[in-house]
């Protein structure tokens, strides 16, 4: 029997994992994580690692609820068993557009990032790019990609879709970096695999995942064939480790209290991946050299999280205008005509996000492999309003929270015995409303707008899936400027001379 | 035999009218207008109707091109017979995809407004809401509806949805305005059916359409029941004359050049519709005093009616972005990175608005009919961006073009023994294109941002299916701002009292 | 007596003409003009240029009245008699201040551009840049521009400031243009003087001007040096004429009402302005091969000329504004707090260009000559939101008026026996104001919006003065952004190793 | 003598203390403040909160500093003598405008607020107020502020001037609380003075001032007379006490880094300042009961620190938009054209501020007190503006500076023996620059758009001096849009019949 069947052979319907599983899971790693110059024992009860980790396991924890199965459970493809939604192939744009809504929904129940995307995002990338690959060029990484792919379903298991380099200097190409490892290489070929060395940047939920998917982060040229590399490893692998980044406000978790932080049980995290010589062995090499493949398979990851964001940061930006609803309800501002008018704006600015998530899956179309691909343009055009939006949503739940967001004293005051009285007394809106829930929705604006959840609603959405300018250049290419100067001059008249 | 039946006993297997069809059609029209204080004998040949004429006719002529097929024409779910599509009920979400794809082929092909989208959007919306009164009132308004749709369908007709009164002053309901004729009503009951008083403004393409469909234009109570009243009637019928509405460059088209008038061949209209007492017979009223779905009438051919912009509109800028990168060509500037970047820009506010336009049509549902209604909030995100990036749009192309589009002599020059040759040496910009046909594309954006065509691309982007107020009242309403507040609080940890 | 002396020594205290006085002074130039391929005769009285002439006579006429004295006149720094400050060079910042508030009011006044600016910012540039090309090259031109500038204010001319090429392909310098003429170039040096061939385009004015003083367009080197010339002639001198550019609804203007032209008595022009082999006495030559001086002229006219509009744009607005609110209170609307911040959004964006006009002249500077030069980093930030808030602007009263404003019918249809009732009836309003009145305060907003003067408001506020990207061009010079560097390091405490 | 006289006579000619003298001043003062939960025993060197204690110390260094004697200081006109311009009435537009320019000198310089403002403006609105209230009401409240005034001077105070109450429920004035303390008011009137209770919310400098000089929020009635109350007070008189406002990432001060903090010198705060039954002699009393004038010194007060913004910001912006340069510098990015233009972007929307507030200094005008105000209109021009471009050019910053602003680890990581090598080498831009001054500036643009800092130029640019909807009231009432309306009448020939 080849893998295939006997992963279909195995007894159980469905792969999912609970979350208490999930989080078990975990445990059972050996990762090497460096978080403020200190090696950490045990990732999954950090203070500041643990509410990234609650994002994530929301992405099991819902696909247990009969409510959610319809959005956060897909049948493979592969196997007939029920997946969770994020180990699955879209096989339709119906898959397509309930991935977004699936996205939207876990951006309202976590008010974060839930980290999980880049996993489901790489694999749909990956599965046409190896096909085409193997079409073209008579390899088989389609082959090794399908039986990692059978594991990650059977295991339900979180998968980091790690793709952006370092880059160091920004005007040269890997080959030509001072540094030789700016970028992720081959730096031996050996009959059993191959050694690499390099880092990822900015990867979110590496820390929580079990597997990484590494893929290369530029189109690249022949020169650049060693750094065309695409491998799966096990996120404690031998070799690998990680150094957890910094967010704004994130010690406001070690402090211990649940008001200040915000959002006290989710958040998310991005971390640097070392691969310090780290052996892969061929069955799980899925690129090596096909240099031509990097910028198709660049191009399809980051159209796949380029839709990602017309879901997710619209589910976040719910929370958000919902929290400015609150403020103003709490203040007793919320019939002023500017406040209803602002709120408005904000649900305006949200919903056109999720049009053009929505749309660029409803137009998406069949690969060669069989996968669904979203619309390209579309896609872009998404993400490029992902980069303006939400920034504008911020700003007016600014606007509408007032200046107590960044002048309210801390939780301990709220809480001393000396004052707290007065603070309860002075902050008080409404009469009928506790001054503490005042505080905490202030919080959760604050939390969002400038601490830990900022990084991912404003600063992650300029920058992941690519900045600005990548998308710019992908509608230049995509948005057929020639035909559009052939429709006007049959309007205008202009018949050229052959 | 029912005329359901006899209709689909007929020969033909396509209702199908070529464009010379259509053409005659209208000249058999006897219809009383008004333009520029003088009774019009000949609509279709008059110089400044014409173009109007020539972008409905298209919506036939396309019709007949097998390479459109799929988007132009449509099966009819009455009678199984290939109708245009202008004349079909949405009976999925693909058929809503479709009506918006043939919206922006229009506006490619026709840089214009081709005014037939109105009928459409009226019957879809009438359809499902008489569906609705009957079963809930036990009157049988939809029988009538679905007799006049089977002659529609038969006759390949282009109907005017009308709906815009006059309104008078803002602040006053329909029955307490100064003139009781503000807004369409019923004067006289009789057995064999109603006279109705009024007018309807704004009237897109009514001069070129051979029905009319009234509906109400606002939300009623009770006191205003004699104004919630809809019908069809021929659009020559006794009592209906027309006044025709003057355009930014009208006259021009009565100059007889080419160049000058932006758009040679396609243009659009409106008109004031008014009723002077006149008898519809009961058989074609749709509505008599039902005043409680006057509201939901409105709602949905606003809906539909807004959806259809994130269609035609992006049609028409697909024309404008064309025709600014031809201007840039034309002058050398095209390599400019700000150029180009302002190009993007534009191709990425268009998409946008298609972004929207699609997305409110996936997400489309079934009515009671069996007939789909757009999302309703999507739509209405969709409209409120229509009155805003149509304007940024068109000042990039403004922008690109360059001040020689509003300083530019006149075709006359252009072609005068005396200095035509000047004309042509000082206007020339890169050697090897004529001065002619920059000055065509200049002409064209000139149209589109200043001329005739500015009035269906920037106005009416602002006005039509409704002012921009109108959309924001409707994203308040069904953006579910509760349900936010909810998300909120379970985020930020507050728990309310019972 | 030198001609600073003897100008002095005569009687007069003021040189001001009156308007009648200005009127009869173009009837007696001999100025050839082309319009529409004929040959204008009379163009004082033409019905397309007349109204611009009026502008322009506003600026006499305005003059005359003792409110506006302060603005509309000056004391000659020369003879120290009162002239118009449109002849005057600026001898402090409150006389720079005051250029502003002056062109407020003719905006306000006219809704129009008047035209008379771009001879006032020619004058004034050329004072200083003349003073310091003689100062370096011990040249004598400052002494000839002065001898022109005594008689400029003796006369009270309208002078033509006249410097945009027609630039050919935008990729060539000047002398690699395949027609060399498509800038205005020296073709002849002769004893007596220089011959001169060429054209400028996008001439404000030309038509209504006595005398037109012409400079180059941009910075040039040395293979273009007989392109940097320079130079005063008569606005009828042999080997020139005119080509009249024409505007949307232009033609308006010949239908001999008075509502749908939307202001029926003022207007603007641009024309281009053909050197055909003209004869320029070196008396009168003010820059002849000093190509490292093009520069600095092109940017101080260009500079002062960007300050104008953060005068003469804010006035056309103020009355757009105005007529935005009549079209509220005339359709019963202007208690909508929707209403109320669109109007508040409309004055908000329009003081913000006016706090830049008052800015950069409050923040001028002495040069050399002792004329005062505007801030110049502060007139391009000025212009560079010229290009974008009157379109703002534009769109807003657009919404505010409603769609009316392009679907009413024409005045004739209003003015006729058989409808005119009809119209009357059916486009009313609030019952207390005439329909007349509200079909002229909509045709006004259509004007500004979309007609003859949205040439002005809109297309020029883009391109006037210089397109968009050149006012980009001096902020990136003018903003000093190493200085800025340096306040970012101290405070990040980056020290950087010599 | 009069205490002018005597002050007059005193020895010295300036009156300016050094750095540190103003540090030693404030160890002697006895403020009460709490900080988390705890009472701070030694403000001046908490971590926390001596950063802002740097920023106003730098008001009294740059005085002492020559090339910085014109714009920091002035000469009083009430003794001559030379003082901070921070103790000092406006003589002069001129003043007005050094004011603003002094205030982007210490914004470059602090890269943060510096606080002061606040006690200048309360001053200036207080002259003319108390002037023009013993003008009408024969109160001598003018002569004890120029009394306070004459000793602020002498001793080179830093003032805090309170005016935002707690404000409780927006909707109920301050008599109609629940809690008659969300306003502060007089509770008693005593022979020798009154008592007054309530609190001052978002007190920015509160901490680092000598005196507070206290006035009402809001325009009062009759009801709200005990409301409309001014006086001043030792900061730490008798029954003051204040809690500190805790701001987005204010513990990495505990850390003891430099570079994760971001600015490492300077900072800013807000506090509560509660008056617990605090005794006024009448001496400091400056208002008590005159609630009719409550609303021009509101007004007058906004109406100066709406003005200020147009100053500190910039300068803040100044150093934000260099350290965007810097960081593209620092990854190779600079040259790209995209890059080059959204630096122009944030000068040109920063300088756009600055033309603000210099044009409603330079419009400044006399008031009766002879202290002058600036031009109304234009300074809520300007503060409106802030409410909105700060957001564009941090958004801006944040899309150049890239993700790893968000995703960077710690110092302790780039210290860590173990893994600092690592950090360096994979944070690495281009080859030249250290990694550690990468870092530094990517963690200053990181506090100047989501740190500590971020609360002083996003959200205090948001609300400080007023929220957005306040700016608009005064803007829709200046604005003088019945005078707008009688220009577009005489422009489209509207004639009302009498």
């Amino acid at each position: 029997m080849s893998v295939l069947e006997e992963t279909k052979a195995s007894a159980t319907e469905s792969t999912l994992m609970t979350g208490e599983q999930y989080e078990e899971s975990l445990r059972k790693l050996n990762l090497k994580i460096y978080l403020q110059g200190e090696l950490v024992t045990n990732p999954v009860d950090h203070p500041i690692i643990r509410p990234s980790m609650n994002s994530v396991k929301m992405t099991y924890e819902l696909a247990q609820d009969p409510q959610y199965t319809d959005l956060m459970t897909a049948k493979s493809h592969l196997t007939g068993k029920t997946v969770n939604r994020f180990c699955h192939l879209h096989q339709s744009t119906e898959d397509l557009v309930k991935k977004v809504k699936m996205q939207r929904l876990l951006g309202q129940k976590t008010a974060a990032c839930f980290q999980r995307c880049v996993g489901m995002d790489a694999i749909n990338a990956v599965d046409s790019t190896t096909f085409e690959m193997d079409q073209k060029l008579g390899t088989n990484y389609h082959e090794r990609f399908q039986n990692f792919l059978l594991k990650m379903q059977e295991n339900d298991w979180t998968v980091d879709g790690a793709m952006t380099d370092p880059k160091g200097d920004r005007g040269l190409s890997p080959s030509k970096q001072t540094d030789p490892d700016m970028y992720v290489h081959v730096v031996e070929k050996r009959a059993d695999g191959i050694v690499v060395r390099g880092a990822k940047a900015h990867q979110t939920g590496a820390i929580n995942s079990h597997q990484i998917l590494v893929m290369p982060t530029i189109s690249m040229t022949a020169e650049d064939a060693d750094y065309a590399v695409a491998f799966v490893a096990p996120s404690d692998a031998e070799g690998i480790y990680y150094i957890y980044g910094r967010q704004s406000c994130d010690t406001r978790k070690l402090e211990g209290g649940s008001i200040d932080v915000g959002n006290k049980k989710f958040g998310g995290h991005e971390a640097l991946m070392v691969f310090d010589n780290v052996f892969i062995p061929w069955e799980n090499v899925l690129m090596c050299g096909e240099y031509e493949f990097s910028g198709v398979l660049v191009e399809r990851f980051a159209g796949y999280h380029r839709q990602s964001y017309g879901g997710c940061k619209v589910g976040v930006g719910d929370v958000l205008i919902g929290a400015a609803a609150l403020a103003a309800d709490y203040n007793g501002a919320a019939k002023a005509s500017h406040v209803k008018d602002k709120l408005i704006e904000m649900m305006h600015l949200n919903e056109t996000l999720y049009a053009c998530g929505i749309s660029c899956s409803a137009e998406g179309s069949k690969t060669a492999s069989g996968t669904y691909l979203i619309n390209m343009l579309l896609a872009n055009v998404c993400k490029q309003n992902v980069t303006r939006f939400p920034y504008e949503i911020a700003r007016l739940a600014e606007d509408i929270a007032g200046g107590l967001m960044v002048t309210m004293p801390s939780e301990k005051d709220l809480h001393s015995p000396e004052i707290g009285k007065i603070v309860e007394k002075y902050f008080q809106g409404v009469a009928s409303v506790p001054t503490e829930q005042r505080m905490r929705v202030l919080r959760l604006i604050e939390n969002l707008t400038l601490g830990t959840a900022a990084v991912g609603y404003r600063t992650e959405s300029m920058h992941g899936a690519g900045s600005p300018q990548a998308q710019r250049i992908m509608i230049s290419r995509q948005g057929n400027l020639a035909a559009k100067k052939e429709l006007a001059k049959n309007i205008a008249g202009i018949e050229e001379k052959k």
